[in-house]
């Protein structure tokens, strides 16, 4: 077993390290302990890294969407295919559409989001034909401070047939290795392509491997080839390159055949011969999409296990064209595909740089990591290994819900479909969320799969809890966040597991939900009986707000305990950060919910009633040892004689529910 | 039950606390989340929390000692005294003794020693009479640069008999009031003398009475009186300064009678009449310590159920006069000691306002804290929360061994008696070590109470596992300090519990001990059956170091989980600072141990062929809801067939132990 250190040093953790003398008490100590090793390291050294231990890894190339609708769909798809582990994805560049703009489908924020929001290590590409030095350096500026820290660079084809060399200007792409390397000194890890049958523009095969020796030694840290038919294309290329003495990783481009129209388009594109072996399997089928698709996965296969096998190849960059099925078939039979993913924390990690060190967050985000990552993308540090030293605890507002990356993947239409065309009390909108709960048809036959609060089916762990969450839903406690006790189990558990492996995972129960003002009376009686055993916050949409924890002092809900580790505790129930996430929480009802009908209706009257009149309550049951106890507090809020009771009680004693 | 917030609020955790609004959003996040509240709270708060909650409590007054020895016994006796939970105590100020001097026997090093090592609030007295005001505001600096926090402000008596008032100097204890709070603002809590029965220079009652309203107005915070005999003294001096509108806290003075002649000088001094009823039972026993003593005892008894029971009083403040039965033993009648003090933490807190936020440190010093407190005296923050966050990792040199907080509390003889006279081989050291463990005399009929390693018995944790540890030391493995595995146990459990209630606590098993090369040899090739489950360092007197752990993470090996808490970490292995542990750990064989004998004498050379050749090893089961296997691992290492297999693969493989 291979274990590095943030520092990115390998040792062998079976044998023995050694360090002589008083030298570990020269070192300095590492400020930021962080879970995985990968977090922290640049994208040459995890390749380095897995390189060194002989580990075979993919990625994954994408092009910007043409439409915003198109950037939500491209951004699922990073959620999807990243839970697969691609060692990065990267972005190609586009100059005819406003590659570096602030456009939801621009190259730039299309990387960007992938970094920052689906938590993957990604290269922006970046062509250098025809721009001027500020332009070029304005790009790169913007890739830095948006946590992009990786760069194809390229030359880009120039505009027009009179183009000339340009005298100290950007003329290939080893202009642009030396400007940014130059420029930003090592901050970023530079990619370039390669050419297994030579560049359709240089004079020869030859020249045009010197070409790439140029741009290696101006500063690229790894090439990507352009994609190729045979194997021995690539090998061969490799080979030459080696003998003129490119010694950085080679990552063959791997094109899985996907239809006939796009393969005559890149072939053109590419200025590449498709050879005779595969043509003539290929014209005969050419109009039956799901054959070509076969055989383009069965030859794709069959040429990356020989690639693999020739133990010159360790990585397979795939070119996807933004399709999943082709590209993530071919990945699982080649055994590359992570299946099941252990998370590194239980939610999704960002990866921009500057949270690298983030290990825990509030708990009330679980469900919306991205709503969380960008209101919080302004804070200077991130809390690290306790919520009680982040030095900033202020949420940026949530003005825009239609921000791209926040956006439902679902029409307001099949929104509809799901929450009801129509709704005619309370009642129904309990119906919503028993339905959501147990994963089956509304009274309209529309299966409901998300809800304003939760984009995705419920989570494996709260699945253990269908049946409980199903009852209570229905009596009008409208759940929207819950966890089940964990006491102890192995950390690489397939449902509840998280961090490295030989640790074991805890939580504390969690609730969290909406209900009515005349439960949450109630409630509070019930809640006195489990003292101090629960926790509780309960808050209505103007803040009134009632709890029996500490002010300032947050709760660890979710911890580790890891071999060789200090703890880490990724949730916390924190009381500052509710505040913030109740204005969240409550404005879900009217942005997402109560605006799909008619001013005025019925329909939405009822989602406005629910927003000004429920609270808002979370409740943690802090003996995680024993039995959750959560249902049992919701039980005895439903129990008669406590009601009976309580409305005798509390004509003479009025609730303090300020 | 009464909880109070980090700033001194109060408020009951069975109902509710109210925030309106939008309230808690401006509420800036506290960065110090502590266990307990009374670590944080100033004295006056302190008091003020107990007043509130109805809460009875004690503080101890104490002097300085006129020698070195009595330094080391009184900082034990603080030790003893300090386990039953006094509010703070109070050092009396010696114009005659230096007391402002860095002498160890000055008023204000034992002040600093209470506060810094022993985890005690302390009051420093300090009279000002005759003083200049550069010279007092020097003594206020140096008390605040060591962290005291409060001061008893007081006259003191004047030096010679023609003492008159001198303009603008310190005259009156309100004149020094005056002078803290005018250099210092509201830094230090003061104190002030009240005198139930008039101070005996006052022209009269009334008129002492308003010296004091005097002193408080001036910025006192509370009062402690002159000792009395009779509880309606105390009550009507009470009654009177209330009259007058002094409404601070007023503690009774309590003087326990525990000797003839003791009392007569007190009362001399004090120009204070003793009752005859006192005397009439006094006299005709005058002679015979113990019937006084017990008489004492009875009659503070009685006095203080009066004054308890009265209402008026919540706290009692006993004069020792530097001894323990006594005081104590009043205390537990009255039900006020704290027979099984839960504790804060698994090591000694200290009370220096820069450590509030101490939560955890290396557990290698657990059985030296006052070690560890010395040696990280100048750090400029200390861990909360990680170890990893620690920004002062250079630990101070410790060069005096004598330094009188770390010096042993037996003399040459005694400790000779213990670890032998003589020593005639390795076995004979391996004996001394079962003779402690065991807690059985050695060969010579003498109990070994300590080690140079550890200063008190074992540990009522460690007594757990004393069978195992006695088996291993007997074969030369020489522990000197270790922990069971601790599996969430409540953390009020007697034993291992810690922390606030309603907790669990948990331990990773720690074994730390010398052993020889030949054993280390073996040891390292068991180690590889244990990998990744054990994490060890091993290393000699040279720094030689061999470890399976990383080289910066600290591995967190007790950690406790509370009710609407973080996760607390108290102890973990730190590497770095176990190259900083290893020199003090060697350096006690030869200070503590080999200067016992003659230079060249066998037994000296005996120790120091161990401090030369003997490995120091540390394991933690990383595993820790499974048995601990760290027994298990040192019978492999002594297992025959082991040892054999082994030392025939040492003839070809040679083991790198660099």
């Amino acid at each position: 077993m291979i274990i590095a250190t943030p520092r990115g040093e390998i040792f062998d953790s079976s044998g023995k390290r050694n360090s002589g003398g008083e030298s570990s008490k020269e070192s300095s100590r590492s400020s930021t302990p962080v879970l995985a090793a990968d977090r922290t390291e640049r994208l040459r050294d995890k390749m380095r890294r897995r390189t060194e231990s002989g580990d075979h890894w993919f990625s994954l190339e994408f092009f910007p969407p043409r439409t915003a609708s198109g950037a939500v769909n491209l951004v699922s798809r990073f959620d999807r295919m990243g839970s697969g582990g691609p060692l990065f994805i990267d972005i190609t560049w586009h100059p005819a559409g406003d590659p570096g703009s602030d456009k939801e489908t621009s190259s730039m924020m299309i990387a960007s989001t992938a970094v920052n929001y689906c938590g993957l290590e990604s290269i922006l590409h970046l062509t250098c034909c025809n721009q001027t030095k500020e332009t070029i350096t304005g790009y790169l500026s913007k890739a830095k401070h948006l946590g992009l820290k990786n760069i194809m660079a390229l030359r880009g084809d120039p505009v027009g047939a009179d183009w000339e060399e340009e005298e100290g200007g950007f003329n290939y792409a080893t202009d642009l290795v030396k400007h940014i390397r130059c420029e930003f000194d090592d901050y970023f890890d530079i990619c370039v392509a390669g050419y297994p049958t030579g560049h359709p523009e240089a004079e020869s095969y030859d020249e045009d491997l010197r070409h790439l020796k140029e741009k290696v030694d101006a500063g690229a840290d790894f090439i990507i080839t352009q994609l190729f038919f045979r194997t021995d294309t690539f090998l061969k290329f490799v080979r030459d390159c080696r003998a003129i003495g490119i010694t950085c990783p080679i990552l063959p481009g791997i094109f899985p055949i996907q239809g006939y129209q796009s393969l005559k388009q890149l072939v053109k594109l590419s200025k590449l011969e498709v050879p005779e072996e595969i043509m003539q399997v290929i014209e005969p089928i050419k109009d039956n999409d799901a054959a070509i698709r076969n055989y383009g996965i069965e030859q794709t296969v069959g040429m990356c296990r020989v690639l693999l096998e020739s133990g010159n190849v360790l990585g397979l960059h795939f070119y996807t064209l933004n399709r999943e099925v082709a590209t993530m078939e071919v990945l699982r039979q080649l055994g590359l595909w992570i299946e099941d993913p252990r998370r590194p924390l239980p939610w999704a990690v960002s990866a921009h740089p500057k949270r690298k060190v983030e290990d825990v967050r509030p708990i009330f985000w679980a469900s919306r990591p991205k709503s969380y990552i960008y209101r919080t993308q302004d804070w200077d540090d991130f809390p690290n290994g306790r919520w009680g030293n982040s030095s900033s605890p202020a949420f940026g507002e949530l003005n825009d819900y239609y921000l791209f990356y926040l956006k439902s993947k679902s029409s307001k239409d099949a929104l509809l479909k799901m929450w009801g065309e129509e709704l005619t009390s309370e009642q129904s909108v309990y119906e919503v969320f028993t339905s959501y709960i147990k994963a089956q048809p509304n009274c309209a036959g529309h299966k409901v799969m998300c809800l304003p609060w939760n984009d995705e089916p419920l989570a494996p762990e709260t699945n253990l809890m269908m049946d409980k969450l199903d009852k209570v839903n229905r009596r009008g406690v409208l759940t929207i966040n819950s966890q089940p006790t964990i006491n102890g189990m192995p950390s690489d558990d397939p449902i509840v597991g998280w961090g490295p492996p030989g640790g074991y995972v805890f939580q504390k129960a969690y609730l969290e939900f909406f209900t009515s003002s005349e439960n949450v009376t109630v409630l509070l009686k019930v809640l006195k009986k489990y003292e101090p055993r629960v926790n509780y916050h309960i808050v209505n949409v103007h803040g009134q707000n009632t709890t029996n924890a500490h002010d300032m002092q947050p709760n660890a809900v979710t911890w580790g305990i890891f071999p060789g580790r200090e703890i880490v505790q990724p949730t916390v129930v924190d009381p500052v950060s509710f505040m913030y996430w109740k204005d969240e929480a409550f404005a879900l009802w009217i942005e997402q919910w109560a605006k799909l009908y008619e001013d005025e209706s019925p329909s939405r009257m009822i989602i406005k009633y629910i927003h000004d009149n429920y609270f808002l309550v979370n409740l943690v049951d802090n003996d995680f040892p024993l039995d959750n106890c959560l249902w049992q507090v919701i039980d005895n809020m439903f129990e008669p004689q406590m009601c009976m009771c309580l409305l005798k009680r509390s004509e003479t004693d009025s609730m303090r529910v300020v």
